[in-house]
């Protein structure tokens, strides 16, 4: 490895370049569970394209991996470090280029944290609506790599919906440019989205031409619960049946919300087995709330409590925001993403209790219920080997039960080393072959990530 | 080709294939203009999955291209016969096999008119936004072949965004499922979006999971007449700079205007340099409108005529509809479709009049302002040889004017025939080469669709 770090050193800046295992080794993880790590080889941090195409080049000489990271948020184990590789860290090329209110166009590299693009975005009456949890500290880099979703996704839609064109650097270090700068445009076959979700498989991306929207206004926010999973499935299926489009529709389990009452004494009701969380943030907002809550109590809601102002919605979404948290003192966390139909949304919900009942787990769900994403938490003790190796069968069973229901693996956190084999169940052969030969075709060598997704 | 024929017949229902030149040469073209046709062996109306997939076998075993044909309203001669090819006509494949309003997804065939499609939706209160001009007899296959666009696109994009998965003929025979029939995924490269706007080179579409949306309440219309293109365009700039997404945003230019009067006497003001029509169709039109109505004065509009109601928001619309019509009244039209940055859509105009002054030709501009995409459409009399020529350059012309100005050579009729050069010039030498290994990827034989797009 002395000629890889030394070439490398040539031809980066003074501190791009780190060797010290203890500075790689913190660097070789995402925030995946389950998913191992190799160790790296050297971990760089370049500072424009030039360098990053220096990288890949140097990479493809000496047929080195690359692991291409952002701020390691994933939940996938995409970033993760293989054996021997470059660990390539996009976090120093971290400028927005430009924020074109005109256009609704922002030109970004990939090291800008979601948080820093939603707030210069904002300043101009723009939005950049993507928001996963992890928006303060994630990337938009990592957020492409991903596809990331967030709770806005039921109105909004997710990353991938945003990104018209990308600057990217192939494995041999040729430079890509796809997409466009317009709103609009059909030209050649869509290699933007083919990129989108790649999670750095294909290619480093190293500029994004995002798309922004109008800022929309607050929103207001009504909370129901239900005495049943089943109800509340309904509700949700009544109020999207209804032609209603909520700017956020979240579901907890009885779970989630005792566990959000323990670590912060919300009061919220411990009897309940499902709250809902609707949001508008539209001029009929107050209207499209009152017909929601009469929907809820069609459907059999306990109790309904709409929002007076955006004071007491920040508060019921409180609730929501701190459920991953309040999940997390419980035990060690693996989190799930498995998206439904909407229509079987309470099935899934009621699966997984099953699943947790007959592993004798504690599993909380939250779920972006207006898209059927949801989100099984399964808690365990790590240090426990027997309940270790039945969290991970149910985590696994949960998937199962997803496709089942004519849903998908991964919603929003991708595949990465966590879901490989069930990738390839979802995809089925005919699909995960020409998978395969797309990657060939963009990395014939197999040095961009090798292992993850397929 | 006896034994194509014969092998095609014996695999077929009665009437499902077609040899006579007479009916043959009727599918050779779509509706583009300077683009050749050749001859076909033979067309084909396959019924269901397995016939497509017995055509596509057959293809492949005797080595004979084919080509995927809808309504043939197309732009591009994407649909166009190569000589000796299967014509595969997908419109018999024309029912709706399912509507669900709760996940909002509509599953079809792919010879469903996309007219038909939506008044379907309509029926249980949700739409299918994409709106081609030819809707009434365009097919939804056709739609995801070029990534079809419409008047809608400005708030709700074009097909593409509405396309959630396929199932899809390879070229063997073998058939691909792609995508999700949920709200969401990521789940491994994204194939369905790769499809969309492949124009028939990379598989052949038999079903196609669509997103519907809630149906759009009326629109309220405002039309803004202008002094100089300038100055329309100075408005489009300050609509969209002030945060409002209208449901549509067209502008017409005065050669456009003077046709449209000509045809239907519609006493539209001859002196305008540009129209503007804008449409808004939230519960807060009203307001919206009046705000447009102030910067588009501010913006030196000369007459400002917001509709009261329906009724005349309909006839303000009709003034629109008519400019293709009209402009044909003039003589052979070659219609583009360039798409540019919006800031840059009085740049555009601009030059397309310069353009048509160099040639001593007509040419007359409807544009999708509010997306930036320009349709000029170049007016000559086919007998006359120069004329026809002149008019091919400025065709050409334009689309070097779009890409000197960030724009893209198509924005929503795709490349077929027409465009391929352009394509290629877009795209640059590294793009395109990447799209011609994913091409070898699905269709290594070379046999669909050849000589379209790359």
């Amino acid at each position: 490895m002395g000629e890889l770090v030394e070439r490398l050193r040539a031809g980066l800046p003074d501190g791009a370049v780190a060797v010290d295992p203890d500075v790689t080794a913190a660097y070789a993880r995402d925030m995946a569970g389950f998913c191992e790590a190799g160790e790296p080889a050297v971990l760089v941090f370049p500072e424009d394209v030039e360098q990053v195409r220096f990288v890949l080049r140097t990479a493809t000489e000496l047929r080195v991996p690359v692991v291409p990271q952002g701020a390691r948020t994933g939940l996938s184990g995409g970033a993760n470090a293989v054996d021997g590789c470059i660990l390539l860290s996009l976090t120093r090329m971290n400028r927005i280029l430009s924020i074109d209110p005109v256009d609704r166009i922002a030109v970004v590299q990939p090291g800008v944290v979601n948080a820093e693009l939603s707030r210069a975005a904002e300043a101009v009456g723009l939005s950049y609506p993507p928001d996963p949890s992890s928006w303060e500290s994630c990337t938009i880099g990592g957020n492409i790599g991903t596809g990331a979703g967030g709770l806005c996704c039921v109105k909004y839609g997710v990353t991938a919906e945003y990104v018209l064109g990308l600057d990217v650097v192939l494995a041999d270090g040729r430079l890509l440019r796809t997409g466009r700068r317009t709103a609009k445009g059909v030209a050649g076959y869509d290699l933007t989205r083919l990129l989108v979700g790649s999670e750095g498989t294909l290619g480093v991306v190293v500029e994004a031409a995002l798309a922004l929207r109008p800022a929309p206004g607050p929103q207001l926010v009504l909370a129901a619960e239900f005495d049943s999973v089943d109800a509340a499935g309904a509700a949700v299926c009544e109020v999207m049946a209804a032609g209603h489009t909520p700017s956020l529709m979240e579901l907890m389990d009885a779970t989630t919300v005792r566990a959000v009452n323990e670590m912060a004494r919300m009061g919220l009701p411990e009897s309940t087995r499902a709250l809902l969380l609707v949001a508008f943030d539209g001029p009929d907002q107050r209207e499209r709330l009152a017909e929601v809550e009469a929907l809820c109590k069609a459907a059999g809601a306990t109790g309904v409590v709409p929002a007076e102002d955006r004071a007491e919605s920040e508060l019921l979404l409180q609730a929501r925001r701190l459920s991953l948290p309040a999940l997390e003192r419980l035990g060690t966390t693996m989190i799930d993403d498995v998206a439904v139909p909407r229509s079987a949304l309470a099935a899934m919900l009621n699966g997984v209790a099953a699943i947790a009942d007959r592993h004798g787990l504690t599993i909380g769900v939250v779920s972006h219920a207006g898209d059927g994403n949801t989100h099984p938490v399964v808690i365990f003790d790590a240090k426990d080997e027997d309940q270790t190796a039945r969290a991970r069968t149910s985590f696994d069973e949960i998937m199962a039960l997803g496709l089942e229901l004519g849903g998908t693996v991964t919603g929003e956190h991708g595949v990465g080393l966590l879901k490989r084999e069930w990738l390839a169940r979802e995809l089925g052969p005919v699909g995960l072959e020409l998978q395969r030969q797309i990657k060939a075709a963009f990395d014939p060598l197999g040095i961009l990530n090798p292992g993850k997704m397929l």
